[in-house]
């Protein structure tokens, strides 16, 4: 066990605090989120994007999961590892008996690929992997204000399920005139991301897919991976972004915003394709 | 494209709604969950748990994502297998030209792997592999209706971070008496119950880890997978649990919680443990 687990889980922000009659510059925090490779006996096993902190007790339950441990006796040591670039995030499991077994053929049957939802990360060794490779989005589009503050109220309008159920995440990409050009519903909030992106990319419209692309809830890096992949330069929530759904908008040039909510929001990157 | 795709995206369910002064059996509806095996020209290469419905809208917005595909015209046909016992639940995609190499690659490198957060079916080739072999939970723990009512609060009490970024899920291990032994926040859902799970293993309480895992969202197959395997009896949410939640629950012999709100909520599963 180690000190390094011990990292903030939240991390600070800039952002802009838009009104009807307002625009101003705030201090804000997100929720952290960093990649994790976990290794087993010095091989990489997985890959997962969690809130940096109690890392050790992640691995273990993982690993009780994944039928790897059946119990805290078959854990000798979880450390960090020092000798690599991305210091806090990598772990190695040490184990003991079977369980050292049991880690053997688990690495056999799966290597290095993502188990999170961030499915942006699948298969790929850490996070500047993905981030180097990223486009750039580039649009001329605009779009006033109270056009986002809307999009909670269009969604709601072409939403189905979600009512009835209250288990759903929504999606929707919208163009700037406000029109929804796809809606799709999800338990898991990447598939209705993907819903919508292929329904426009199968309607011959990639890229880029759409002007705006809204969800219902939180918006993690995959969220906005998507988005970058199919060329959509505005991706908007209800909620709030990961401290790496901001660095990613930032570096790919989308405009993140958050907390949609009555007739104000903030944008975190790229303010200007926001008229007042 | 087949018509297979837009199957029903929420199941019936029966559940018994509890309140400090009645317990009523009450038809209600929960959001589809089901596995999605994800083939390239006939080769297997994901598996995803997700919401039938708009299967080759997902599958064209994943492979875009993931970089097989650039524009629609790389897709030649994406349609579900009649030839599976799975059905509605196999999708085939052909591809056009260079997309049709960038799928041998793609195959190549990450063969039958989950890319969802349902970490529970990582690798696996279809939810029966994971439902066959689950353990059974069986435990004599009975906790009073008013301890469950009471569990929001006292996550809220335990809590440190969501309040100041609003972008943190929740999970807490609770014994019958109404104390929190382990609490963990984490941008991902499955990672905070890891981290509580991983907590208990590590002081050397499993199984049982405990008698109660509470989380703050909603309920997903994967959540419920991991506290089977930690011999956890109860699973308590504030939101909704998916169908696939439901089904693993009754299999497993876990009781399983949700909607709790005030002084009300819903249970899906093993309603004895639970005492007015």
């Amino acid at each position: 066990m180690t000190a390094l687990g011990a990292r903030s889980s939240s991390r600070p922000v800039e952002v802009i605090h838009v009104t009807p009659t307002a625009r101003e510059r705030r201090q804000d925090v997100t929720a952290a989120e960093e990649p994790l490779e976990i290794r087993l006996q010095g091989s990489s096993f997985v890959v997962t994007m969690r809130t940096p902190g109690d890392d050790h007790h992640l691995v273990a339950g993982f690993l009780l999961a994944e039928r790897v441990i059946t119990a805290g006796a078959d854990v000798r040591t979880i450390q960090h590892c020092t000798d690599t670039p991305d210091l806090g995030n990598v772990i190695d499991v040490v184990l003991t008996g079977e369980a050292s077994g049991r880690a053997a053929a688990a690495l056999a049957h799966r290597r290095l690929v993502s188990m999170t939802s961030a499915c942006g990360v699948c298969g790929r060794r850490s996070i500047d992997d993905v981030m180097e490779s990223v486009p750039r989005v580039s649009t001329d589009v605009r779009v006033p204000a109270s056009l986002i503050s809307s999009l909670p109220a269009r969604l709601r309008t072409a939403q189905a399920v979600f009512e009835e159920t209250g288990g759903l995440h929504a999606a929707a990409i919208i163009d700037r005139s406000g029109a929804i050009v796809a809606v799709a519903e999800d338990v898991g909030r990447h598939n209705a991301v993907d819903k919508v992106i292929g329904a426009r990319v199968l309607a011959g419209a990639v890229p880029p897919a759409g002007d705006i692309l809204f969800v219902s809830g939180r918006t993690s890096f995959e969220i906005v991976q998507k988005a970058v992949m199919a060329g959509v330069p505005i991706v908007a929530a209800v909620s709030a972004p990961s401290s790496l759904a901001v660095d990613l908008a930032k570096d790919a040039g989308v405009t993140l915003i958050g907390f949609v909510r009555g007739e104000a929001f903030n944008i975190y990157s790229e303010p200007e394709r926001v008229k007042q």
